[in-house]
């Protein structure tokens, strides 16, 4: 029987950084990665194979990573495990000493009739499947985006950049509704808008309809849609049935439990990604957040800490930065949006700016800047963040992501030292971050 | 006589922002700006007058930003004072509670025999004079930019940009030698070559030649250039006769002497911007920096500070954090370059990461990204950064700024959540900022 140091199972974000860190900091030991697919995506680029990439190989994290730091790559399914033994379908064996479980996610599926129809699509992060929802995309007419989060409106911009007509259809009253507030949500809706898409909101899909392929939809307000092409895109579910196999504890909706070293209930196995169960760092409270970035920053942990801590965690449990661009609008979000802040019955205050992100704002690619800030009201940190702008809005989440981590307050912030340039920023006089910042601040001051 | 609580001297960034932040921490005292222009120039915006703007106009900070807040503009020279009573050129007697000095600085004119040559011009924030070097700079053919600091790459970008044959002269031995390391300004001299400029290095301008006009600059290595127009950027001067006038004490070459609230040697006076003597954050030491986005920051400071500390500082010294684009590259740079750690004898590690700024890397508009991190050996604290890449490159270097100011370690930085996206940001297997930090780590841990 084959055996290693160090086990990995999955090979999306998590399941490769966990490997890598765990090569970081055990030079000696044997690592191997064990994943069921030939090729490993990049899951945040799929719906860009629609349109932006050329095909589903452009999405493809290369292996070459994995030799390079000398980590073994097993191709296989894992069934079950035999104390420190895993077992594999094909009646393979192999032992290990810590395991790391990166499984991931699958899309939900909703229990709509019609939903098996050929030409209704789920966003698996399967190589083949991919392939052939991307035929099929391309000989669309009319399409029908189910679900209006992220990967929604994601898949909505790329089909309109194609030169699709496309409809989305959301339940809730405004898109990317457990992400942003709604002005952000209404944002992106008028960017889709603008390149001629139709967003309905506050409505469901009842039934989907047609003969040997789908043609249409009846939505919940008695309307009936066309369409020839359908991506139902409702959230994931944490994939979680070699845990529960492995007698790992379990929560079905949020993943596997783990503490803030990615530790489930065997000390000997970690998990992390979307397979993980994630805690709000503002409650404690779990909270389903399946990022890459998110699942790379676990897989950093339990890859490092494998055998003892050696990376000391500084933050306690998981924010949520993400960013998206849909048309010609960037979206960036980090930490508590104000929506959340009053569910989780939170007193803050908020701080808003806009502005233009070149200087002078005459300047060849100038974007419009807006910004919404939230405040812990009697401590004054910063809890949460809201952009809209350029491209830049990527990164400028992140630094104030970094500020959320580092538990800046507004004075702190206020103080800051920043560069600015014409042709990358908004202008010293008007750099939005800080200007959002003097707004909350005088709304105590005054 | 007339008189106001607050007087600010000086309509650039560093005035103007203590203007607001004074009206922002005092709602009931009068306030007033006094410029001896009649337009306020964005400064960082002039090198942009010359091609990407379509005049100087399009570079002025509008005036509408004092009405708003109810700050007095006064057009007028002060040239001196009486106790608490300034004297204007005309005559004009003004009384002030509290004085910001914001005179900015001046362009140093080297003394090379035909420097006042029509054809050969300087670089003042002077409205008038780059109205008429624009004109010129239309008419050349032939572009001499002596001095390969962070205006004239940026000149000679915007010139070779407009189609004219351009070279670049600078005494040492790389490009942006007191800014950045040398491979970075190797990176932008190879930007300036790509678009068909000369650059000359460890070469100096010994004399202009022409008989109307300027028509050749003799080199210190006896090679003869001809040019049909230069200009000479090689650095400025704090404007100090004011300050001196007043009696205040007065470092020649740094600025207005000032304490970390911008208080000069008398309690009522403040100074702020390129004027005012700033710090070096590491020794303590003067450095002539001088950044809009410094100069705002200090600003902020002093105007927020007049009557009382309302805004207790942080982090003391200026960090120095700016960025540029020249050709399709971003160049950003905060903190401690290793040119400069090796200089001031700091023991450091360097971290390295190269990458691509989206991902996957064959979406349209990936830029490749270089980083390099400096940290401090003993304390693990980051201390600089420098990268290349595409536009989030300005935003990016606002994060690693933020680090430095938070005194991150090299562990904190290592498990920080940042969000990533395909069309934003590198992949978050491949974020540069957190693999520099691990390159930088296992230096350690090997």
């Amino acid at each position: 029987m084959s055996a290693y140091d160090i086990i990995i199972i999955g090979g999306g974000p998590a399941g490769i950084q966990a490997a890598l860190s765990a090569r970081n900091t055990n030079q000696d030991k044997s690592i191997a990665l064990v994943r069921m697919e030939k090729v490993a995506l990049i899951p945040c680029g799929i719906p860009y194979i629609l349109h932006s990439l050329s095909s589903v190989d452009d999405d493809i994290v290369p292996d070459a990573l994995l030799d390079k730091n000398n980590i073994e790559l097993l191709l296989g399914e894992v069934t079950g495990r035999d104390g420190k033994t895993l077992l594999f379908s094909d009646g393979q064996k192999v032992g290990f000493e810590k395991l790391v479980l990166a499984t991931g996610s699958a899309p939900i599926k909703p229990s709509i009739p019609g939903i098996d129809m050929p030409g209704v699509y789920l966003l698996p992060k399967d190589y083949q499947y991919l392939q052939d929802l991307r035929d099929a995309a391309v000989r669309a007419n009319r399409v029908l985006i189910v679900g209006g989060g992220y990967v929604g409106v994601e898949l909505a911009d790329e089909l309109l950049k194609a030169g699709k007509k496309v409809t989305v259809v959301e339940m809730l009253p405004s898109l990317l509704p457990t992400s942003v507030d709604p002005e952000f949500g209404d944002a992106i809706r008028e960017q889709l808008k603008q390149q001629g898409g139709e967003v309905l909101t506050e409505v469901g899909v009842e039934s989907f309809s047609g003969k040997a392929v789908v043609t249409g939809a009846n939505l919940s307000d008695g309307r009936r849609l066309e369409t020839d092409f359908v991506i139902v895109s409702v959230g994931y579910r944490p994939s979680l049935s070699l845990a529960k196999t492995m007698g790992l504890d379990v929560d079905d909706k949020f993943g596997v439990h783990v503490d803030e070293y990615l530790r489930t209930s065997d000390p000997d196995v970690f998990a992390a990604g979307d397979c993980a169960a994630k805690r709000s760092c503002y409650t404690g409270e779990y909270r389903q957040i399946m990022l890459a970035s998110t699942a790379m920053a676990q897989g950093r942990l339990a890859g490092s800490n494998l055998f003892e801590i050696n990376v000391v965690k500084t933050f306690a449990g998981t924010l949520g930065t993400f960013s998206t661009k849909v048309g010609n609008v960037a979206l960036g979000v980090t930490g508590l949006t104000e929506t959340r802040a009053k569910r989780i019955g939170l007193s803050y205050v908020v701080g808003y700016a806009e502005g233009v992100d070149r200087h002078p704002g005459k300047l060849p690619n100038a974007s419009p800047v807006k910004i919404k800030l939230i405040f812990a009201r009697y401590t004054h940190h910063l809890l949460g963040a809201q952009m809209l702008g350029g491209d830049s809005v990527g990164e400028c989440t992140n630094m104030l992501s970094v500020m959320i981590q580092q538990k800046m307050t507004d004075m702190e912030i206020d103080t800051l030292q920043i560069g600015t340039h014409p042709l990358l920023t908004p202008s010293p006089l008007a750099y939005t971050v800080i200007n959002a910042t003097v707004n909350a601040i005088m709304k105590w001051y005054r």
